[in-house]
Protein backbone atom coordinates (compact mmCIF):
# COMPACT_ATOMS: atom_id res chain seq x y z
CA UNK A 1 0.00 0.00 0.00
CA UNK A 2 1.28 2.98 -1.27
CA UNK A 3 0.34 5.24 1.43
CA UNK A 4 1.53 3.50 4.40
CA UNK A 5 5.42 3.03 2.41
CA UNK A 6 5.00 6.83 2.34
CA UNK A 7 3.73 7.53 5.20
CA UNK A 8 6.57 5.02 7.41
CA UNK A 9 8.99 7.47 5.36
CA UNK A 10 7.70 10.40 6.48
CA UNK A 11 6.93 9.68 9.90
CA UNK A 12 8.39 6.42 11.08
CA UNK A 13 11.92 7.03 13.42
CA UNK A 14 14.47 4.00 13.78
CA UNK A 15 16.73 3.30 16.41
CA UNK A 16 19.43 0.61 16.82
CA UNK A 17 17.93 -2.85 17.24
CA UNK A 18 16.07 -3.39 14.15
CA UNK A 19 13.72 -0.63 16.00
CA UNK A 20 10.84 1.00 14.23
CA UNK A 21 8.79 3.58 15.72
CA UNK A 22 5.05 4.19 14.16
CA UNK A 23 3.55 5.92 17.63
CA UNK A 24 2.58 8.82 15.49
CA UNK A 25 0.34 7.22 13.23
CA UNK A 26 -0.08 3.55 14.35
CA UNK A 27 0.04 2.59 17.71
CA UNK A 28 0.10 5.57 20.79
CA UNK A 29 -1.48 7.84 18.53
CA UNK A 30 -3.42 7.08 15.78
CA UNK A 31 -4.45 8.80 12.38
CA UNK A 32 -7.82 7.63 12.50
CA UNK A 33 -9.21 8.06 8.83
CA UNK A 34 -5.56 6.57 7.48
CA UNK A 35 -6.36 3.43 10.40
CA UNK A 36 -9.76 3.41 8.11
CA UNK A 37 -7.91 3.08 4.97
CA UNK A 38 -6.06 0.32 5.54
CA UNK A 39 -8.96 -1.54 7.26
CA UNK A 40 -10.55 -0.67 3.96
CA UNK A 41 -7.19 -2.47 1.97
CA UNK A 42 -7.10 -5.15 4.18
CA UNK A 43 -11.21 -5.76 3.94
CA UNK A 44 -10.70 -6.08 0.28
CA UNK A 45 -7.97 -8.10 -0.17
CA UNK A 46 -9.96 -10.88 1.88
CA UNK A 47 -13.17 -10.14 0.50
CA UNK A 48 -13.71 -13.36 -1.12
CA UNK A 49 -12.65 -15.11 2.42
CA UNK A 50 -15.87 -15.39 4.03
CA UNK A 51 -14.20 -14.08 6.86
CA UNK A 52 -16.75 -13.68 10.19
CA UNK A 53 -14.66 -12.93 12.95
CA UNK A 54 -11.26 -10.72 13.53
CA UNK A 55 -8.84 -11.57 15.56
CA UNK A 56 -6.43 -9.75 17.30
CA UNK A 57 -4.43 -9.38 20.88
CA UNK A 58 -4.19 -6.58 22.86
CA UNK A 59 -3.39 -3.62 22.56
CA UNK A 60 -1.82 -1.67 20.02
CA UNK A 61 -3.46 -4.70 17.15
CA UNK A 62 -7.08 -3.14 18.12
CA UNK A 63 -7.47 -0.04 16.54
CA UNK A 64 -6.63 -1.80 13.28
CA UNK A 65 -8.69 -5.07 13.50
CA UNK A 66 -11.64 -2.76 14.39
CA UNK A 67 -11.07 -0.81 11.33
CA UNK A 68 -10.83 -4.10 9.13
CA UNK A 69 -14.22 -5.64 11.07
CA UNK A 70 -15.91 -1.79 10.13
CA UNK A 71 -15.19 -3.02 7.00
CA UNK A 72 -15.88 -6.47 6.47
CA UNK A 73 -19.10 -6.61 8.54
CA UNK A 74 -17.33 -8.77 11.15
CA UNK A 75 -17.19 -9.51 15.30
CA UNK A 76 -13.93 -8.32 16.55
CA UNK A 77 -12.10 -10.30 19.49
CA UNK A 78 -9.17 -9.81 21.00
CA UNK A 79 -7.08 -12.06 23.28
CA UNK A 80 -5.58 -11.01 26.26
CA UNK A 81 -2.06 -11.27 27.77
CA UNK A 82 -1.63 -12.58 31.01
CA UNK A 83 2.01 -12.88 32.06
CA UNK A 84 0.41 -15.40 35.27
CA UNK A 85 0.10 -19.10 34.38
CA UNK A 86 -3.14 -18.98 35.79
CA UNK A 87 -5.22 -21.25 33.75
CA UNK A 88 -9.52 -21.14 33.79
CA UNK A 89 -10.82 -24.15 31.76
CA UNK A 90 -13.13 -21.34 30.19
CA UNK A 91 -10.00 -19.81 27.72
CA UNK A 92 -8.23 -21.39 25.40
CA UNK A 93 -4.37 -20.42 25.38
CA UNK A 94 -1.16 -20.13 24.01
CA UNK A 95 2.28 -18.77 24.80
CA UNK A 96 3.71 -15.81 22.93
CA UNK A 97 7.44 -15.30 23.70
CA UNK A 98 7.87 -10.68 23.45
CA UNK A 99 11.33 -9.95 21.54
CA UNK A 100 10.43 -6.93 22.03
CA UNK A 101 10.05 -7.10 26.12
CA UNK A 102 11.96 -9.96 26.57
CA UNK A 103 9.58 -12.13 28.72
CA UNK A 104 6.61 -14.92 27.67
CA UNK A 105 3.11 -13.81 27.78
CA UNK A 106 0.34 -16.49 27.91
CA UNK A 107 -1.97 -15.01 25.68
CA UNK A 108 -5.70 -16.28 26.53
CA UNK A 109 -9.18 -15.83 24.67
CA UNK A 110 -12.53 -16.92 26.22
CA UNK A 111 -14.04 -20.17 24.76
CA UNK A 112 -17.64 -18.25 24.04
CA UNK A 113 -16.15 -16.40 21.08
CA UNK A 114 -13.76 -18.77 19.40
CA UNK A 115 -15.89 -21.18 17.68
CA UNK A 116 -15.93 -24.24 14.99
CA UNK A 117 -18.27 -22.16 13.17
CA UNK A 118 -15.75 -19.13 13.03
CA UNK A 119 -13.60 -18.13 10.20
CA UNK A 120 -11.27 -15.92 10.93
CA UNK A 121 -8.85 -13.13 9.61
CA UNK A 122 -6.21 -12.58 12.25
CA UNK A 123 -4.75 -8.99 12.31
CA UNK A 124 -1.86 -7.21 13.85
CA UNK A 125 0.02 -3.91 13.58
CA UNK A 126 3.29 -5.56 13.43
CA UNK A 127 5.03 -9.01 11.98
CA UNK A 128 8.60 -9.59 12.75
CA UNK A 129 8.81 -13.21 14.63
CA UNK A 130 5.41 -14.20 14.24
CA UNK A 131 5.27 -15.06 17.47
CA UNK A 132 2.28 -13.27 18.46
CA UNK A 133 0.31 -14.20 15.07
CA UNK A 134 1.51 -18.33 16.13
CA UNK A 135 -0.12 -17.95 18.64
CA UNK A 136 -3.68 -16.89 17.43
CA UNK A 137 -3.51 -19.48 15.26
CA UNK A 138 -2.94 -22.05 18.26
CA UNK A 139 -6.10 -20.45 19.77
CA UNK A 140 -7.94 -20.79 16.73
CA UNK A 141 -6.52 -24.70 16.02
CA UNK A 142 -7.42 -25.36 19.70
CA UNK A 143 -11.33 -23.76 19.05
CA UNK A 144 -11.11 -25.89 15.85
CA UNK A 145 -12.34 -22.19 14.01
CA UNK A 146 -10.87 -22.37 10.02
CA UNK A 147 -8.27 -19.48 9.98
CA UNK A 148 -8.75 -17.24 6.86
CA UNK A 149 -5.60 -15.86 6.77
CA UNK A 150 -3.47 -12.80 8.49
CA UNK A 151 -3.87 -9.37 7.64
CA UNK A 152 -0.84 -7.36 8.82
CA UNK A 153 0.03 -3.52 8.64
CA UNK A 154 3.70 -3.27 8.62
CA UNK A 155 5.80 -6.51 7.92
CA UNK A 156 9.61 -6.63 8.58
CA UNK A 157 10.51 -8.69 5.54
CA UNK A 158 14.54 -9.20 7.23
CA UNK A 159 12.91 -11.21 9.76
CA UNK A 160 11.55 -14.65 9.42
CA UNK A 161 8.07 -14.44 10.70
CA UNK A 162 6.17 -13.74 7.64
CA UNK A 163 7.50 -16.12 4.82
CA UNK A 164 7.71 -19.30 7.89
CA UNK A 165 3.67 -18.90 7.91
CA UNK A 166 3.38 -18.18 4.39
CA UNK A 167 5.89 -21.76 3.79
CA UNK A 168 3.23 -23.04 6.21
CA UNK A 169 0.78 -22.63 3.84
CA UNK A 170 -1.48 -19.53 5.87
CA UNK A 171 -1.94 -16.49 3.65
CA UNK A 172 -0.22 -13.59 4.71
CA UNK A 173 -1.06 -9.98 3.51
CA UNK A 174 1.05 -7.05 4.64
CA UNK A 175 0.35 -3.57 3.62
CA UNK A 176 4.03 -2.84 3.89
CA UNK A 177 6.84 -5.03 3.65
CA UNK A 178 10.30 -3.28 4.52
CA UNK A 179 13.02 -5.72 3.43
CA UNK A 180 16.17 -3.63 5.10
CA UNK A 181 16.22 -1.19 7.29
CA UNK A 182 19.08 1.12 8.55
CA UNK A 183 19.20 4.36 10.32
CA UNK A 184 20.00 5.79 6.63
CA UNK A 185 17.97 3.99 4.60
CA UNK A 186 14.19 1.84 4.11
CA UNK A 187 13.69 -0.47 1.73
CA UNK A 188 10.23 -1.51 0.95
CA UNK A 189 9.46 -5.84 -0.72
CA UNK B 1 -28.39 5.56 25.79
CA UNK B 2 -31.35 2.69 25.56
CA UNK B 3 -29.89 0.43 23.43
CA UNK B 4 -26.99 0.42 25.74
CA UNK B 5 -28.98 -0.43 28.32
CA UNK B 6 -31.36 -2.90 26.70
CA UNK B 7 -27.64 -5.09 25.49
CA UNK B 8 -26.98 -5.05 28.99
CA UNK B 9 -30.05 -6.26 29.90
CA UNK B 10 -29.55 -9.00 28.12
CA UNK B 11 -26.23 -10.00 27.46
CA UNK B 12 -24.35 -9.12 30.64
CA UNK B 13 -23.40 -11.13 33.11
CA UNK B 14 -23.31 -10.37 37.29
CA UNK B 15 -21.00 -11.66 39.12
CA UNK B 16 -20.13 -11.45 43.02
CA UNK B 17 -18.33 -8.10 43.74
CA UNK B 18 -20.05 -6.11 41.63
CA UNK B 19 -18.17 -7.32 38.50
CA UNK B 20 -20.14 -6.69 35.08
CA UNK B 21 -19.35 -8.71 32.52
CA UNK B 22 -19.88 -7.44 29.00
CA UNK B 23 -17.28 -9.28 27.68
CA UNK B 24 -19.62 -10.59 24.64
CA UNK B 25 -20.29 -6.91 23.06
CA UNK B 26 -17.94 -4.28 24.83
CA UNK B 27 -14.78 -6.03 25.38
CA UNK B 28 -13.06 -9.28 24.28
CA UNK B 29 -15.75 -9.44 21.76
CA UNK B 30 -16.76 -5.92 20.36
CA UNK B 31 -19.95 -5.99 18.42
CA UNK B 32 -18.65 -3.73 16.12
CA UNK B 33 -21.57 -1.63 14.82
CA UNK B 34 -23.00 -1.07 17.85
CA UNK B 35 -19.63 0.31 19.10
CA UNK B 36 -19.70 2.74 16.31
CA UNK B 37 -23.06 3.77 17.32
CA UNK B 38 -22.00 4.21 20.70
CA UNK B 39 -19.38 5.81 19.39
CA UNK B 40 -21.33 8.03 17.59
CA UNK B 41 -23.90 9.04 20.57
CA UNK B 42 -20.90 10.45 22.46
CA UNK B 43 -19.73 12.67 19.44
CA UNK B 44 -22.81 13.98 19.11
CA UNK B 45 -23.01 15.00 22.73
CA UNK B 46 -19.42 16.60 22.34
CA UNK B 47 -20.58 18.10 19.37
CA UNK B 48 -19.69 21.39 20.06
CA UNK B 49 -17.15 21.04 22.89
CA UNK B 50 -14.22 21.83 19.96
CA UNK B 51 -12.23 18.42 20.72
CA UNK B 52 -9.31 17.53 18.96
CA UNK B 53 -8.18 14.38 20.76
CA UNK B 54 -9.78 11.56 22.01
CA UNK B 55 -7.76 9.86 24.83
CA UNK B 56 -7.55 7.03 26.41
CA UNK B 57 -5.28 3.80 28.09
CA UNK B 58 -5.18 0.33 26.37
CA UNK B 59 -6.63 -1.76 26.36
CA UNK B 60 -10.73 -1.77 26.52
CA UNK B 61 -10.76 1.67 26.13
CA UNK B 62 -9.11 1.37 22.64
CA UNK B 63 -12.22 -0.21 20.49
CA UNK B 64 -14.52 3.28 21.90
CA UNK B 65 -12.41 5.71 21.54
CA UNK B 66 -12.02 4.54 17.63
CA UNK B 67 -15.27 4.84 17.18
CA UNK B 68 -15.91 8.26 18.83
CA UNK B 69 -12.73 9.61 16.64
CA UNK B 70 -13.99 8.30 13.51
CA UNK B 71 -17.17 10.47 13.98
CA UNK B 72 -15.49 13.47 15.25
CA UNK B 73 -12.43 13.59 13.05
CA UNK B 74 -10.32 13.64 15.80
CA UNK B 75 -6.61 11.99 16.58
CA UNK B 76 -6.79 9.09 19.21
CA UNK B 77 -4.03 8.70 21.47
CA UNK B 78 -3.83 5.81 24.06
CA UNK B 79 -1.48 5.90 27.07
CA UNK B 80 0.24 2.76 27.92
CA UNK B 81 0.03 0.86 31.08
CA UNK B 82 3.88 -0.37 32.71
CA UNK B 83 4.05 -1.88 35.82
CA UNK B 84 7.42 -0.94 36.02
CA UNK B 85 8.24 2.31 37.61
CA UNK B 86 10.93 3.42 34.74
CA UNK B 87 10.67 6.85 34.05
CA UNK B 88 11.38 8.08 30.64
CA UNK B 89 11.81 12.00 30.25
CA UNK B 90 9.89 12.06 27.16
CA UNK B 91 6.49 10.94 28.81
CA UNK B 92 3.98 12.26 31.12
CA UNK B 93 2.91 9.83 33.08
CA UNK B 94 0.32 8.91 36.06
CA UNK B 95 -0.14 6.24 38.94
CA UNK B 96 -3.50 4.22 38.63
CA UNK B 97 -4.52 2.24 40.80
CA UNK B 98 -6.67 -0.93 39.83
CA UNK B 99 -9.72 -2.18 41.55
CA UNK B 100 -10.12 -5.02 39.89
CA UNK B 101 -6.70 -6.64 39.26
CA UNK B 102 -5.55 -5.37 42.99
CA UNK B 103 -2.19 -3.37 41.07
CA UNK B 104 -1.07 0.29 41.08
CA UNK B 105 0.17 0.89 37.14
CA UNK B 106 1.40 3.76 36.18
CA UNK B 107 -0.09 4.78 32.62
CA UNK B 108 2.54 6.62 30.01
CA UNK B 109 1.60 8.92 26.85
CA UNK B 110 4.55 10.33 24.81
CA UNK B 111 4.61 14.15 25.41
CA UNK B 112 4.74 14.33 21.53
CA UNK B 113 1.28 13.44 21.24
CA UNK B 114 -0.74 15.38 24.21
CA UNK B 115 0.46 18.96 24.05
CA UNK B 116 -0.79 22.76 25.20
CA UNK B 117 -2.57 23.40 21.87
CA UNK B 118 -4.89 19.78 22.24
CA UNK B 119 -8.51 19.89 23.37
CA UNK B 120 -9.35 16.37 24.73
CA UNK B 121 -12.01 14.28 25.27
CA UNK B 122 -11.12 11.18 27.79
CA UNK B 123 -12.92 8.06 26.62
CA UNK B 124 -13.33 4.69 28.27
CA UNK B 125 -15.55 1.64 28.60
CA UNK B 126 -16.04 1.75 32.36
CA UNK B 127 -16.73 4.29 34.96
CA UNK B 128 -16.26 3.40 38.46
CA UNK B 129 -14.07 4.66 40.99
CA UNK B 130 -12.39 7.23 38.60
CA UNK B 131 -8.77 6.12 38.94
CA UNK B 132 -8.15 5.73 35.24
CA UNK B 133 -10.26 8.76 34.43
CA UNK B 134 -7.93 10.91 37.38
CA UNK B 135 -4.76 9.77 35.82
CA UNK B 136 -5.58 10.42 32.79
CA UNK B 137 -6.49 14.28 33.69
CA UNK B 138 -3.47 14.35 35.34
CA UNK B 139 -1.82 13.60 32.39
CA UNK B 140 -3.59 16.26 30.48
CA UNK B 141 -3.21 18.38 33.21
CA UNK B 142 0.92 17.67 32.77
CA UNK B 143 0.95 18.51 29.55
CA UNK B 144 -1.16 21.85 29.17
CA UNK B 145 -3.73 20.52 27.18
CA UNK B 146 -7.77 21.22 27.86
CA UNK B 147 -10.04 18.76 29.12
CA UNK B 148 -12.99 19.42 27.44
CA UNK B 149 -15.06 15.89 29.21
CA UNK B 150 -15.19 12.38 29.71
CA UNK B 151 -17.04 10.46 27.61
CA UNK B 152 -17.98 6.55 28.76
CA UNK B 153 -20.26 3.68 27.97
CA UNK B 154 -20.71 1.83 31.29
CA UNK B 155 -20.99 3.79 34.61
CA UNK B 156 -21.46 2.03 37.52
CA UNK B 157 -23.45 4.65 39.90
CA UNK B 158 -22.88 3.39 42.79
CA UNK B 159 -19.22 3.74 43.01
CA UNK B 160 -18.05 7.04 43.44
CA UNK B 161 -16.13 8.11 40.84
CA UNK B 162 -18.54 9.77 38.55
CA UNK B 163 -20.50 11.81 41.32
CA UNK B 164 -16.65 13.24 42.19
CA UNK B 165 -15.53 14.01 38.83
CA UNK B 166 -18.99 15.86 38.25
CA UNK B 167 -18.83 18.20 41.57
CA UNK B 168 -14.72 18.72 40.84
CA UNK B 169 -16.39 20.35 37.39
CA UNK B 170 -15.42 17.97 35.01
CA UNK B 171 -17.90 17.28 32.55
CA UNK B 172 -19.09 13.27 32.05
CA UNK B 173 -21.40 11.80 29.64
CA UNK B 174 -21.95 8.22 29.98
CA UNK B 175 -24.00 6.04 27.73
CA UNK B 176 -25.52 4.05 30.57
CA UNK B 177 -25.37 4.64 34.61
CA UNK B 178 -26.28 1.53 36.83
CA UNK B 179 -27.42 2.70 39.95
CA UNK B 180 -28.17 -0.63 41.34
CA UNK B 181 -26.81 -4.00 40.90
CA UNK B 182 -27.37 -7.08 42.38
CA UNK B 183 -27.59 -10.85 40.70
CA UNK B 184 -30.92 -10.31 40.20
CA UNK B 185 -31.79 -6.84 39.57
CA UNK B 186 -30.40 -3.92 37.50
CA UNK B 187 -31.70 -0.79 38.07
CA UNK B 188 -30.33 2.18 35.45
CA UNK B 189 -30.36 6.07 36.36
Amino acid sequence: MKQLEDKIRKEARIFPGNVLNVGSFLNQQIDVPFMMDMGKELARLYQDAKVNKILTVESSGIALAMAVACHMNAKLVFAKKKQTANMDDNVYSAKVYSYTHGLENRIVVSRAFLTPEDRVLIVDDFLAMGEALNGMIELCRQAHAAVAGCGIAIEKGFQPGGDALRKAGIRVESLAIIDRMTENELLFR
